[in-house]
């Protein structure tokens, strides 16, 4: 179980807990998709918080891990991971993100996908930063950066891969509070209980006006990129580069 | 007749004028439909300025009056009153909005389907701040917001219902300027002079390309989206809620 | 020839120079598109850098030339243009606008498309100012500038025609960076040269997950633009209009 949930008072606190990092691999994934069904479910559950352990929110995928996979394993996983964020994308409870900590590649396209995102102040950078590492994005979490950041700073954010600090972040657009590791818990739970204030049904309706376009793009370009991040992932440049990461980690 | 329209060199000026707060009922929204359909194709018209009366651009929907409405009336109205907007995004003409004065939900979107926005500095508030008394929007509201303030902004404001002071629109988006009261008159009619100096077949084609699609996609949603904001708006927890302000207002 | 390429450490450098302020003419757009397909095809090309010379990167097309034209050869000319920029907007390789100079209409269109626009502090000005002189635009400028600024924004931009100093630009967010006149050409290598350190495939690939939708609504709804860019070109009130420009140029 990598995943601890919580409530008090209607909202749910979803924490990562996996190794030093919170990687992410395919158990999180199937344990993620299968605890959000339930809170979406719960009547009792009127919002969630997903936050993280330690220094990091999350690092992202366990890449090592994932070097040992076969290409057909790899397509399901991302798949199923592209899946779950684009889910996420469409919660229809509120979803409040409390950044802890690094919140990289995976762990950056998951937060996208909340409703509100709170980072602690300080060293914690949050990025997609596949290109650094020669590998593509795919296009759900492309959509998603271009939704909280609009194209421009979106296309600056993934072609230079940069890890942003907590105020850059906020200037960039995919950060909405900046707040001391102390008042984490405090801004976040603040935010879930302003949001799970209002009307269920209206929040679930504005939530969708909003954001059911992109959604449905995010589905029908998804298939399609993933087979060329494959492509490039497997590539010899590219394959290399991770081999010697796996060396070094 | 709720409506006065003035002439003066080629800018013609509609105030709105229904009671303290110029709410909007379906004899507004007639007139309004037949009366910008006449200054579309009166050639003299070079430039249109929509603005209130009093305290108020307008508060929104005649709330009180519409509980009395059939749910079939109320769906005729609301596709009257999303028609009247997308008709105006898309006004052939230049459309400026004078903001004297509080300008709320169906008020707000009114404003939002205008080319420019000069709001008076003070107390006034602009909203879409439907989801507070637990009511959905229309699709087309939400994709002017959209247009105006980008996907994040827009969000922000839909989800949280915030009364934004003039210096918050401004900085959201969905404001242009602010000025005094005294000013406001004047930097309307400056800004509507300036945009009736360019040619007029460049200025209507310029101004399609910039909105066509996004004209398209609220005519495409609106349907859909008036349905189910109906379901919302008659279902018991919303109903309740709009009966006690009926009886406290 | 009227494209002065030159090399150095895989950053190919395409310099704009056909009489004092660069006009455009099917001559230029012929002889840019074939060397661009050159240069994407070239393996030892690693990033480009597009520039002017002199006051100008470019005033844009050369319009006397163009007072000659029969409309069906408008029409060829405006096609290929437009297709041109549609052509950088989607460049496999890193493409950086060193604007050294005042960057108007046509020329602001080849600077929408680049990945990354570096400008001259100073009196230089950036501009989509076709209104000005009662022409319209073409779909494709339209969504670049959307693209690059916000639908708001970009509306703001081409309604007005407004003549945007350096900074003005980068404010509106079609200006990346401001830099003294002696920095220009150092500041753009240097941002070719870190684009062109990524992995090439995983740069267009996260490229073109960010741009290839816009690139497909530019193609989609260009044709037609350009008709109806020709309608209000050849009408009695704009053509009298580019006539006196003619005579007094």
């Amino acid at each position: 179980m990598f995943l601890n949930v919580t409530m008090e008072e209607g909202i749910a606190r979803a924490e990562l807990a996996r190794g030093k990092v919170n990687a992410i691999n395919e158990a999180v994934v199937d344990e993620m998709e299968a605890c959000f069904r339930g809170l979406a479910a719960d009547p009792a559950v009127k919002a969630v918080i997903l936050t993280g352990r330690g220094k990091f929110f999350t690092f992202g995928f366990d890449i090592p891990e994932f070097l040992d996979y076969a290409r057909e394993d790899f397509i399901r996983y991302l798949t199923k991971f592209t899946g779950l964020y684009t889910a996420l994308f469409v919660f229809p409870k509120p979803l409040v993100a409390a950044l802890n900590g690094h919140t990289i590649a995976g762990g950056c396209m998951l937060s996208l996908s909340c409703d509100w995102r709170v980072m602690v102040s300080g060293k914690s950078r949050i990025a997609l930063n596949e290109i650094d590492f020669g590998a593509s994005l795919f296009a759900g979490s492309v959509e998603m950066m271009r939704f909280q950041a609009g194209s421009a700073n979106a296309e600056k954010a993934i072609l230079s891969g940069r890890m942003y600090a907590p105020e850059e972040a906020f200037e960039l657009g995919i950060v909405n509070e900046i707040v001391s590791e102390a008042d984490l818990e405090m801004r976040a739970r603040a935010k879930a209980l302003e949001m799970a204030s209002k009307d269920p049904a209206a929040f679930r309706s504005i939530k969708l006006l909003s954001r059911k376009d992109t959604a449905e793009t995010m589905k029908r370009k998804e298939r399609d990129s993933i087979l060329e991040f494959i492509e490039i992932w497997y590539s010899e440049n590219t394959w290399s580069r991770l081999q010697e990461k796996k060396i070094h980690s």
